[in-house]
């Protein structure tokens, strides 16, 4: 008990800091109550009429629990966690459910343990879920390897949260003992079951696996509702899929909703922001703004067993934001704990000097060297080959229509952690990049080299220029024009967020003067098109596989 | 993990049971499915095509979750817990959170732990709180004092579940130690806040309280919810709320609440069950029945955080009812933990012979001889008096209209634990009891000997007739009329819950040959009109309590 926090609420002394006459957030009963709102230390004392050693006037504006973004990797926007915080926060979110799966499957616990140091002073809670799949299926080459004793063992010694998306979903219907081992370690865990459904769902949530945001479509959300799953409404840079998920949710079933970003890329980061765009979007899908702010907000607490997150309430954690309009679409302020820590969109806080040691992350790509020959492919039409899509991550395997590979791309695939020489190739239907190569080093899961383009010497060149360090390189022509380092792991830029945007800008502007289909982001795609747990084809170091056939069509 | 449950979920084995082609209750989408419902071993392993090793045939009948009575006193019902829960189990609520706070008032730890025994053997779920208020106001005179080190101490021995009703709520919102002390031991903590709302109630849940059952209308309700409480409508055979809050709840805040029964006399637990009559009641007023079934389970699940209970889904614990329709009226089957412990509402488990030993609870009436001199209050017109109403506990405090005492009765509080030989007296309005007089070793919270009536030879008999362990007695014209013994603790009765009603019957039908006002239940209100936590005025064994004005109006 605190015993000055009942006399700020009992109104016995005055509170450290009052919200004066706002529109505040009744998350429990779906509706605005104009009030103030008293802190006291790090917790809401109550709202109703207070005074304040300090007093801000709320007139017209509207207080809100701040959110809780419930399934992200950091990687996923190439800039250290800590960059990615200082943009997340003030825009909203002051809770992250982060999963490092990517820099595990390059640099295991030492990755892992990088991530946690890189946040632990920025305000804001982040919660770490233990990668639960590394490598995501045994069929591919990572960084490292980490079995249920592993997962047990780093989980218990960082203080993991939970299991990060459990996606080897064959492997927990079919009982596999090593995945079972891994369930058994954390007993928060989050899902990934796109498609799942009939008794194979069952099976997959006989392990209590609490989440899901791999959705299609509204009849797969219902039942995995029905089946007592948490169902995020995603909405990434790369994926996005609430306005197609959220004809599902209705009153009644509202509060088994929760927000996701899953990845993100700088450009959104900046312009977007995170959550509060999931916000926007369900709001002009026609959601009410109040059901918007309590699935952003009180929901995911709940869904997560954090207890007195996620509301304005006596006794709440004081995270809160301060908006001109109710729907979070401009965030004034950012308390976190009763403390303001962003203002007008800038952070408060300052995370210079403050980073983690990234050095035993650098020079992670370990490749043989390549020479123009190794980027050649035999053509034969009739040939299973890869067609892309834009705005989606899935493939599908065609046969190669003409009489020669023009107009299609050559893919290849370089595993880069252990030089083993090991290169997948195929033909790609759907880019038709001319005249260059795009190559990088982040491919998920197993984050090999990935290089596309319609010639081996740009090909060569663009694997070259990545180095030791990694990250994405464009060539056209023989000529080197555009790279974004990613020293950290081959993931992460050490630049600051401004510089990196900036870099990526002139990556992006160079990319457009080049000859391709412009509805497709290639090294967003591209960073996809080696995950062999997202159907139907994809290309890995041995080859190129078959994902609804779970096996290789060549290599 | 379990191996099997995954093999039952997946269809590769057979399940142990399964409740073939019912409608099954989505209490997260709010709807019916028809399916079928596998289990294996205590946990539900799906729904949707299974087969099994006993397969019952669910066609046209309808597979809910059991339901948990979130905050009951065993002792209201006057039987033993281990008989009370024979009769409850049957009538579909296998979860119950158990506030033994009146044997606690006569017996402090060694009646707790006798509670916990008795109901060890029993198939449910009994969550048992620590009593807060031992005594319930120092004013009292109960038969044992509880501080917060006593609260610390017994809780962890006993492991229990959270802390009791907290119904001291000044000592909470003025920062009493002892009260703060008792506030820290637990996490879990349940309310008891009447009337209470802005900055005081702010204060009270500064102490992170859960719930409240103490509404009285819809605006208290919605601020209480809207503050992150969550609401009981409370049922029970004294106290009904449910019909005039429910008109509080909507599909926005349908989640913030759950039912309980509080109070239940043994008729009303025989004819009409506890939560079920809740469902059923909530079902005329309106509200759907799947709705209603998910205030009953899974609201209240959420609300304690006890997790994978409380619906019909893979992985969730086997707690669930049959029935041939959707509102759990006729409620065929009830199973616990996958097996099958009622049907067709009788228990399947026997309770004799299992009873915990209750020898250390008989003879705990100890008071100073009376005389019938004792029974006597000089009458004054304007005197402060107790005005009583039928189906409330409250009572308002009116001065004596009349020039004699006709019309009235006397009640005196007998302090019984002691011996003290204190007793506090005053009239009482509304009852009009003529020619006898009822007693009873029942009287919250102190359980102190109340009685009343018209005379002083028949007030002395029925005190005396209670004998050294306690009961209910009715005299009438200087005769015993009618007897319910209470030997454990002078609160439960050791018959079997069928002779108790039997003998309960016999004592309201003697009861119904006298001449009082019928709409009104003399033991059941007398043991209330003792409650000084309850407005206005009350009587303890000092004297006449306003409990407004905090002070004696004569002792």
């Amino acid at each position: 008990m605190d015993k000055k926090l009942t006399d700020v609420a009992a109104g016995r002394v005055k509170a450290d800091l009052v919200i004066k006459n706002a529109f505040v957030a009744d998350v429990f009963n779906g509706r605005f109550i104009r009030g103030d709102v008293a802190v006291c230390g790090e917790r809401i004392a109550g709202f109703g009429e207070y005074s304040g050693v300090e007093e801000i006037d709320g007139t017209d504006k509207y207080v809100m629990p701040s959110f809780y973004d419930t399934h992200l990797h950091f990687e996923s926007v190439m800039i250290r966690p800590s960059e990615y915080l200082k943009l997340a926060v003030p825009r909203g979110v002051t809770a992250f459910n982060a999963d490092p799966h990517e820099i595990a499957n390059v640099a295991g616990e030492t990755g892992i343990k990088f991530m946690l140091d890189e946040v632990k002073d920025i305000p804001a809670d982040v919660y770490f879920m233990m990668p639960s799949c590394v490598p995501s299926a045994a069929e591919d080459h990572s960084g490292c390897v980490l079995d249920a004793a592993d997962v047990k063992r780093i989980s218990q010694k960082l203080g993991l949260f939970g299991l990060g998306e459990v996606m080897n979903f064959p492997a927990v219907i079919n009982a596999d003992p090593d995945m079972f081992g891994k369930l058994d370690a954390l007993e928060i865990k989050d899902g990934h079951a796109p498609s799942l459904s009939g008794n194979a769902l069952n099976a997959y949530l006989s392990a209590r696996i609490l989440t899901d945001h791999e959705c299609a479509d509204v009849d797969e959300v219902l039942e995995k509702v029905s089946k007592g799953m948490y169902v995020m409404l995603r909405e990434g840079s790369q994926t996005k899929n609430l306005k197609s998920l959220i004809g599902a949710v209705n009153k009644t079933n509202l509060r088994r909703f929760i927000f996701c970003t899953d990845d993100r890329n700088v450009e959104d980061l900046f312009e977007l922001g995170t959550i509060k765009n999931n916000v926007r979007l369900a709001v002009e899908c026609g959601m009410s703004p109040i059901d918007a702010i309590t699935i952003a907000s009180l929901n995911a607490f709940e869904a997560y067993g954090i207890k007195y997150h996620g509301a304005i309430a006596p006794g709440y954690s004081a995270d809160f934001l301060l908006c001109s309009d109710d729907a979070a679409r401009n965030i004034e302020r950012v308390y976190y704990r009763g403390g303001l820590v962003a203002k007008d969109g800038k952070p408060l806080f300052d995370v210079t000097g403050k980073t983690a040691d990234a050095s035993a992350l650098k020079g992670s790509v370990r490749i043989k060297p390549v020479t123009e020959s190794d980027f050649v492919l035999p053509y034969k039409k009739g040939m299973p080959i890869m067609r892309v899509f834009p705005n989606t991550v899935v493939t599908e395997c065609v046969e190669a229509a003409g009489k020669t590979a023009d107009g299609l791309d050559l893919m290849c695939c370089i595993e880069r952690h252990d030089a083993s020489g090991d290169m997948g190739k195929c033909y790609v239907d759907g880019i038709g990049l001319k005249g260059g190569a795009v190559a990088q080093t982040v491919g998920h899961d197993a984050h090999n080299i990935t290089v596309l383009g319609d010639n081996a010497r740009d090909m060569k060149l663009a694997v070259d220029s990545l180095g030791a360090d990694g990250g994405l390189t464009l060539v056209k022509n023989g000529k080197l024009i555009g790279k974004l380092p990613l020293e950290i792991a081959g993931l992460m830029t050490a630049m600051p967020a401004e510089r990196a945007l900036q870099t990526r800008k002139e990556l992006l502007a160079a990319l457009d003067g080049m000859d391709y289909n412009k509805r497709i982001e290639p090294f967003m795609l591209l960073s996809f098109l080696t995950l062999i747990v997202i159907p139907d084809v994809k290309l890995n170091h041995k080859g190129l596989f078959s994902v609804s056939k779970w096996k290789y069509l060549y290599n």
